[in-house]
């Protein structure tokens, strides 16, 4: 991703008194050196993340993410962000983006080690061309991600439900992915459940029932499965949360990876076996994640 | 860690076909800015490192550090280090070591995404003062790391016996120890064996048996346990690498949490049960490990 806006936020400059609250930014070159080899998010992936879609300048469901992005924190033992001030930090650099796609990151570091603040910024860059995924589809493989149903709940320090900096394990699954010739990769269980996809959420058809792997397997709540959920019911398909075998991968109608920049992409294969595709359900969803939504 | 000093290297600036290579490197103001926001490190924690001790200017084992930074880079798809540029960094580095314990880290990022090459620095500062730990001892707890045993042999993408970036789970397992009034974690598998701490290896003695967890387990294989077990062997004790059972920890006759900085700090109780301290031992492990070695 070559950004082509940065913005640092100082999360010290926070005045919870004035109810007309206006941060200050500092814009910096993307290109140019911005964080000191001090960074716990460099030196340890100490820290939190949140990618953001945006349309036409119009950065997608906020909210959502700013929620996620506190949730994190909380797990994370970080000082709870200050929703106003990244809520301004991503306008700012929504306005910098032109039209089409683009993608919006925010980051939140614990900062220099012992250092007196969280180090924070936001960055924005036009987004890939997703359009073959979104039309052709993707391939993917599982890969067990070595946990069991039942570890995040009762192990809260491995972090799972948090979306942390610390994602190699994330990027070396996408590599595996691709070394077994597929597009992507859904992680699964080590006693066989499904969880999620590296950096998307798993959403599968079972008739005129919409599914997705239920949250409290320490996945991440999806922001694009939520709104996307939103949109089926409202459409009068019943959506819900599951725990679901990875048997259950091969008898579904169709499956969909989601997330916030390449939004809907509908699965073609699992393990070398076959998905149908839902090629006019995919681009009306596709036309719903494409128009600004808060 | 308020590093003091900072040298960038460039991993493109490297004739392997020179007997006399000689490395250039940027000096870096380690309190200004260096990296971009676009530094795989800091957005996905996408990188590897090693601590090397430093006394009185010497570092310490060098060549031990360098091979399992080979090992990690091999397991994460990164170049492969080029060892003398690296050797030429960390002399520099330690020439600007005044006398007493100090601390040089390396990192190799997998660079800016997209970027033509890995980004890599080398950092130094003064070493904290370890000297209560190391007299007085620690008191640690044991945290599941969630994984059985066998799950890194068979899920390589889980990156379990690389030294990555991605340390936010080793952070958050030291604030856990700490909540419960520890100062230390042992992790451990889920089916219940022994494995290491978030930054150091364990060491266990049972009569005159030295033993520490095989590193098969998807550990790393620490190199201060690896010179400590060869001045045993000196001595004339046993040594060896085993699959421990949790419920070992509460029969052993002294143990140790060995790393490269702290060094040798003697384990006063296990998840609030004591544990027998040799004083002596571990007075004369730390003259061993504090006298200049390669």
């Amino acid at each position: 991703m070559a950004w082509h806006f940065a913005l640092m936020i100082d999360p010290a400059d926070v005045d919870d008194t004035r109810s007309d609250f206006a941060a200050t930014f500092t814009e910096v070159d993307p290109a140019a050196p911005a964080l000191t080899v001090g960074e716990l998010s460099t030196q340890r992936g100490d820290g939190i993340f949140e990618s953001i879609g945006v349309i036409d300048g119009h950065p997608q469901e906020v909210e959502a993410h700013l929620s996620r992005l506190a949730h994190s924190a909380q797990l994370c033992d970080l000082p709870v962000p200050h929703a106003e001030q990244w809520r301004q930090a991503v306008a700012l650099a929504a306005s910098a983006c032109g039209a089409g796609e683009a993608v919006i990151k925010l980051i939140l570091s614990r900062g220099i080690e012992h250092g007196p603040t969280p180090t924070a910024w936001v960055t924005a860059a036009p987004a890939a061309d997703f359009s073959i995924a979104r039309s052709r589809g993707i391939r993917v493989v599982t890969l067990d991600r070595g946990y069991a149903l039942d570890v995040p709940s009762r192990a809260p320090w491995l972090l799972l439900g948090a979306k942390t900096l610390s994602y190699a394990v994330n990027m070396a699954a996408l590599r595996e992915a691709r070394r077994r010739g597929a597009d992507d990769a859904i992680f699964t269980t080590s006693d066989g459940y499904v969880l999620e996809a590296p950096t998307a959420s798993l959403i599968l058809r079972r008739g005129d029932a919409f599914l997705t792997p239920a949250p409290n397997a320490g996945i991440l709540h999806g922001t694009t499965q939520l709104s996307l959920f939103e949109h089926l019911a409202a459409q009068g398909f019943e959506t819900g949360y599951e725990t679901i075998p990875v048997a259950e991968l091969h008898t579904v109608d169709a499956a969909w990876l989601v997330s916030s920049v390449r939004l809907a992409a509908p699965i073609t294969a699992i393990d070398d076996v076959d998905v149908p595709m839902d090629a006019a359900l995919t681009v009306s969803m596709n036309d719903y994640l494409l128009s600004p939504r808060d």
